[in-house]
């Protein structure tokens, strides 16, 4: 079956719940009308769907990208699809207008990013990484450096990487040991060999930008001696035309789980030219922008396989006849949607997924508003926006797990058979949790630095906006109401955990850090909650309205289940956090 | 890294949890003491560590079992390490002594079966089904067709699959229209289609005994028309030589995502020759027993690749070093170990697995308490063990899913790489809550068999036993008594969704059957537990008498954690089955 862009979901969350109003008062995005977005979109979806959307199983099973002498091999109809993916211009979706982008919010860049992801997260990829390179080079790099780069990444012609891990230095960058020499006409030599790279090396594009993390000759040791690089595969002439091919070389490709048209490079980079990106030994702080744009796109990633699990176990159970159903209303086999257990598990998917995509989007906006003009910046939307990053990457990756696994299972045997195409999605989403940043390194984040840098400030001002919302809630109908609830509750959980973890992380690190997933998913599951709680809002009033009343009675229902199923976890998770160290911890267990 | 058997919990759970002096009491377990068992179970060991682990790996990476013309072919490690397995008379260990078997009990017999797929799921689902088949005609056999292939297959020379499912025909095996025409010597010709036969073809044994469900001419629709077959792909001459080959073909062999290396096979019926077990029309009562046998089974392999992936895990933790601890107690990056979340990864994957295995030895107990001798049936032990069945089967094959991929997440990157070999047990795993009846199936059977059929009297005396641990707990020190209020206050849940679902399931059979997963999840979730209570009432006394102290704290440590992280999930799950039907069954969702 193919894949269809769920617009009319995603343009509710960019009209409802992205701020959009506030976003697009913005002098950066005057010129932006609604009307804009759901014209981009549109025309992404159709493309997706017909182009990109093929590629999944096509790259999978030719058994992915494939290393031949030093070029990696991907089948011809990716180059044909990267060839019209720039030629169409959606690189540029929601990058700034005055380097060539098309400068729309990034909440709608958010939702382009779902589909282009739902679609094929192999492809995508590619695309992901240059936005993150395009992040990086506008924050950081110099005039001269966004002149001889920007556009041709915000085009697509070059593609961007990003170069951290080593093999003894993953979670832990501070063991990075690339070096950097510096040379004479000011440029550095960088030597040494980088791992896990993501499209480190293929011939999509002409060109491949490598950002690299590296240590210069005098740097201290550990993550403050590390410095930012720009290492072009092809050094760029003054006239922006294609030098050198410069000395980095892929030494392997990696045989993986998932994402297998995705080429995972073994990167070695031998006295290669790099060039100083800001200043020296300030690199992980420029990465930091770069994997923090790569963070939440992950978590668009997650919600992006999850949609596409869910709209083939939803054909799948349309289709497929077997048993009677239980409340004896038919003497034959039904399609086993009418199951109550198939219909169960496919909500739960929906909901997951429905829930993760108001999330997203609603946390886009909160980065748009934390950046009201060039060079200005609003410190607590910028806040908000960094407490709930994490939770994107953490509460969406890992629901994906689920949702992509219930999807396997709705399909009973066939889902066991790769030729069905949904155990793709299973192995495609396991790398979600895992690169840029783990679920526990999003949980250290959480904790160490966005709940306690300000002393729990935004982490409570997270809490009184879910209180608003439940509040208006408990205002409505019996629908509204027992969402407003069931929030209540699970954000007396989210502020119990918060009060015992808040002293222990100075009191007992190891207490305080024991229970940090477990804060990670109340809070993810709270906060996508929260959001399926404004939506039902929004619902209600548009029913109250007469407007588009079977799409807002479902949104509405949506939310109702998600508030009932999903969001009632809270209680255990909180119970984990403040009464589980001690178990967890007990030195009985000497593993 | 290789796998070791972990004979020091087995065997505590089978001396401690399987009923074993009342086991060994009956007439048929005379003979058999711990020492019979321990001796078997270390050797067994030995074996699958050298001779069956290193297979897992090999047979993945050849890409599973090969089509050949009608051969299935498989890397000569498999025939070679089978040889050796039927040698060694591995198959007949829990099998009667009458037939050649070792005779020992089916908590042994458990336990070996988990040894051996913790080793490699795929090599051994091929003794999995021969055990079914044995299971079958043991039972509903005519005395001619045992003495023609129980010994047999008792020894391993001959394998034995199950014959169910065609493409319209998976859960709903009403379904079925494979033909029997029954031809003036008294055999039957069999014609039709079967889907994903384990095992169905291969070259490792001399002869494989189809068991296969088909329909007779005048044989009433539905699933109260099917008989069971004998349907040999070698005919048996009277002196028990191997004959002509019978008229089955395998035609196509899948393309899976996990235990590649175990062949399912797509085998054509064409007029082949089959023996009529028992009566016609009541072949799949006969198919029951074997499907008992082999959804128990199949919840062993949970516990299995739970226990594999738990021991990858651990020591890539104890291995790799990466970051400071967070509690600042050294100032070089330690061993994973060493972090919180790691920990928490760990145990939940210890606890799971060692909650599994006790539930499924506890379960072997009851198995064989319910046949105290020959023919003889005690009817509470079997409603017992009935009652079991589907928690062992639906509870340890889905919390496999998690602790498979738990075990990946302790990689980090490394665990996305299929040479890591720790991706291979997320694939495998995945196919054990589908086969041999999905969750669903199992929840179906726990509700409406299990629960419904007398009246929630077993499900009570469920209810009973439970109770009695917690009383007991709470009469111990401060960790017995904190498992025992868990276990209390998960009791009560699982009391309030029965009084809830008892009614409904007559009443309103959609809301109900709605809440079943939820209902089995919470039981299975209650019944490790509770045998992890049992676990720490041991070790308390233990401990108390000085003996084994440094095991028996963990024992208790590992009970308490699993109180305090997992038994915990019971209240979302109550409330999933008492307040959930509504939001799910909302017709404001039409899918």
């Amino acid at each position: 079956m193919t894949y269809q862009a769920p617009l009319r979901d995603i343009l509710f969350a960019i009209e409802h719940l992205s701020a959009w109003s506030d976003v697009t008062a913005q002098p950066q995005y005057q010129d932006i009308g609604k009307e804009d977005a759901e014209a981009a979109l549109e025309a992404l979806g159709r493309f997706s769907a017909e182009v990109i959307a093929p590629l999944a199983r096509l790259g999978d099973e030719a058994g992915g990208a494939r290393l031949e002498g030093d070029k990696v091999v991907l089948p011809q109809a990716f180059h044909d699809a990267y060839q019209q993916f720039v030629e169409m211009g959606w690189q540029s979706l929601s990058h700034p207008a005055d380097h060539g982008g098309m400068g729309l919010p990034r909440a709608v860049g958010a939702a382009a990013s779902e589909i282009l992801n739902a679609s094929d997260l192999s492809f995508a990829l590619c695309p992901l990484l240059t936005d993150g390179a395009i992040e990086a080079l506008l924050l950081s790099g110099s005039e001269a450096q966004q002149n001889t780069y920007l556009e041709k990444l915000i085009s697509g012609q070059w593609s961007g990487t990003m170069n951290l891990t080593e093999p003894q230095a993953g979670s832990d960058l501070g063991r990075v040991r690339t070096k950097a020499e510096r040379q004479e006409d000011g440029s550095y030599a960088i030597s040494g060999t980088k791992i896990f790279i993501t499209f480190g090396e293929h011939e999509l594009s002409e060109n491949i930008v490598h950002l690299v993390l590296a240590r210069t000759a005098d740097a201290p040791a550990g993550p403050k001696g590390l410095s930012l690089f720009i290492v072009p595969k092809y050094l760029v002439n003054d006239d922006g035309s294609l030098g050198a091919r410069n000395d980095v070389r892929c030494v392997s490709v990696e045989h993986k789980l998932g994402v297998r048209a995705s080429p995972t490079a073994v990167l070695d980079y031998a006295g290669a030219t790099g060039f100083l990106v800001g200043e020296e030994n300030r690199g992980l702080e420029y990465m930091f922008v770069m994997m923090n744009a790569a963070r939440f796109a992950v978590g668009v990633q997650g919600v992006a396989v999850s949609d596409r699990a869910y709209q083939h176990a939803l054909a799948y159970a349309q289709d497929r006849v077997q048993s009677r159903p239980v409340d004896g209303s038919a003497r034959d086999a039904v399609a086993i949607i009418a199951h109550p257990d198939v219909r169960r598990m496919l909500l739960r998917m929906k909901a997951l997924t429905e829930g993760g995509r108001a999330l997203a989007v609603a946390t886009a906006g909160w980065l748009d508003l934390a950046q009201p003009g060039a060079g200005e910046t609003n410190a607590d939307a910028l806040a908000m926006a960094e407490f709930l990053v994490p939770l994107v990457k953490g509460f969406c990756t890992e629901r994906s797990l689920e949702v992509t696994s219930l999807g396997v299972q709705v399909h009973g045997g066939m889902g066991f058979i790769e030729e069905t195409g949904v155990a793709q999605f299973y192995r495609d989403a396991r790398i979600l949790p895992i690169y840029e940043g783990t679920t526990a390194i999003q949980a250290n984040d959480l904790l160490g630095r966005k709940v306690m840098r300000d002393g729990g400030d935004t982490a409570r001002r997270f809490a009184a906006l879910v209180q608003d919302t439940a509040d208006a809630l408990s205002q409505g109908g019996a629908e509204a109401q027992a969402i407003g609830a069931a929030l209540t509750a699970a954000l007396a959980d989210y502020t119990a955990a918060l009060d015992w973890l808040m002293p222990q992380a100075g009191q007992d690190p190891n207490a305080a850090y024991a229970g940090a997933v477990p804060f990670l998913m109340l809070t993810g599951t709270l906060a996508a909650g929260w959001q399926l709680g404004r939506s039902a809002l929004v619902a209600e009033a548009a029913i109250a309205r007469d407007e588009d009343v079977a799409f807002m009675r479902e949104k509405r229902a949506t939310a109702l289940f998600y508030a009932q199923h999903i969001l009632i976890d809270s209680a255990a998770e909180r119970a984990r956090v403040t009464l589980g160290a001690g178990s967890l911890l007990d030195d009985a267990i000497s593993l």
